[in-house]
């Protein structure tokens, strides 16, 4: 049996398992049995904390798709107050495949990590084509929509709506996200803006479908919006899930939610 | 923090808890928090073992909504599975609300539950008015079906139709479910013949929705098919979850079908 602690960030839910004494090498097909919500734990992710010569641990994260990913915010709050209260520290930095996390313990039960600097290159992010990623139009199904693309390590494309909580994030969310126009796929917010420190915010995430929250999705939809200067350097975003804070500041996105152990486990894998 | 198994039969899942040391007391409010896919465990049904006098031991079942039910044939081969290896006797019986089941172990990891006589008195399923529960009209929303009904300690709506794999489960499920002629709501079953010893079903589950397998509820059908001349005394009905057989026999129900350990927990409640 493998121990493992079912968790989530704003209902972003997760298996974490602890690989760093007991090597767990979790295939894609695993992954996918270990996401089933009815046969086996359930969840958005599937985490695997390992050992890092250069961070405090490792985040491996799958998508119950079994697709490997780079990054989630949620998922390192999560894995960060493991190791904030295993560690007694007021700070962990954990390396991801998109780089490493700083992680803070910001008190009343909430953690910050610093997503780091956003990317705006459009072949960077990636985008198929090149155009200005704060503001282009993209064709769906014969509808044109305008869009801002932002990578936080992983893709995503924002489009600014009247009302997030009526939009199409259900049929139009999958269109965008397996486009031609992103290679690697993307995640889709689907934002709108309350005011300059409040925004309303829905998620298509990659692999996942909807879900009531996505860290990195918050930062890029934050970032997109004060790039078009409908926001300033600190909004509260409101998503499905609860609130997320984020505050932009020399040039890095920091990010300040909640995490939450929801029961722990054991499962013959 | 409280122990639990996540069992399923079929897909049709639970949270399974023993309180037969440690007494527990599951009101509405903590199993629907149990019943969170995202938050909680997530689950169809939340199942206590309590002790009993009469029997083995007591099988008490909320689903996921908060509301107690009566019985769940699914979950009574989990539960047998765990008593059946726990006293390593061939046979066990369960009390439940709707009386006592008799459980026994039919090797290859089957279980076969007596699931009892069916009941097919209209005031005793419960229904609202005096029909042939064997065949009666059912007006819902201007449209009408032709209907059996059948209790297996819990109501069933069974619908014949073409083909169950098409039929609007999803839509249709939800409204006969709440419809006035089941004061006490009901479950609905969409069945269609395939031969003489071979039904297709789905399901809708009072308080849960669609689910992948229903135990009753596949109970309630084959007396329904039988009672139509459609099939015989054994019959093998696949659902969306896998295939469960029923035999009718000295006018009882036997359900024979898998009981499945997904993994083991501990929550804080």
């Amino acid at each position: 049996m493998t121990p493992f602690l079912k968790m989530h960030g704003l209902g972003n839910d997760f298996a974490v398992f602890d690989a760093r004494n007991q090597p767990l090498a979790l295939d894609a097909h695993t992954a996918r049995a270990i996401g089933n919500r009815r046969r086996g734990v359930g969840c958005d992710q599937i985490i695997v904390i390992e050992t890092s010569p250069e961070a405090d641990a490792f985040m491996r994260i799958r998508n119950a798709d079994g697709d490997e990913v780079e990054i989630c915010g949620n998922a390192a709050r999560c894995v960060a107050r493991l190791l904030l209260d295993e560690t007694g520290k007021s700070a962990v930095t954990l390396m991801t495949l998109a780089g490493p996390l700083v992680c803070r313990d910001a008190g009343n039960g909430l953690v910050t990590v610093d997503m780091g600097a956003p990317e705006l290159l459009w072949d960077r992010i990636p985008l198929a084509r090149p155009v200005d990623t704060n503001l282009f139009a993209l064709n769906v199904d014969g509808e044109t929509y305008n869009c801002a693309a932002v990578s936080m390590g992983n893709p995503h494309c924002i489009l600014f709506v009247d009302d997030a909580d009526v939009a199409p994030v259900a049929t139009l969310g999958p269109r965008i996200e397996t486009h031609p126009m992103f290679p690697k796929r993307t995640n889709v917010e689907f934002v709108s803006v309350r005011d300059s420190g409040h925004l309303r915010m829905r998620v298509w995430e990659r692999g996942a479908g909807i879900t009531e929250a996505c860290g990195s999705g918050t930062c890029a939809t934050a970032v997109a919006a004060h790039r078009r200067g409908l926001t300033g350097d600190k909004v509260d975003v409101t998503l499905d899930g609860g609130m997320l804070t984020i505050e932009l500041t020399n040039g890095r996105v920091l990010m300040t939610g909640p995490a939450t152990l929801a029961y722990r486990g054991e499962i013959a894998l």
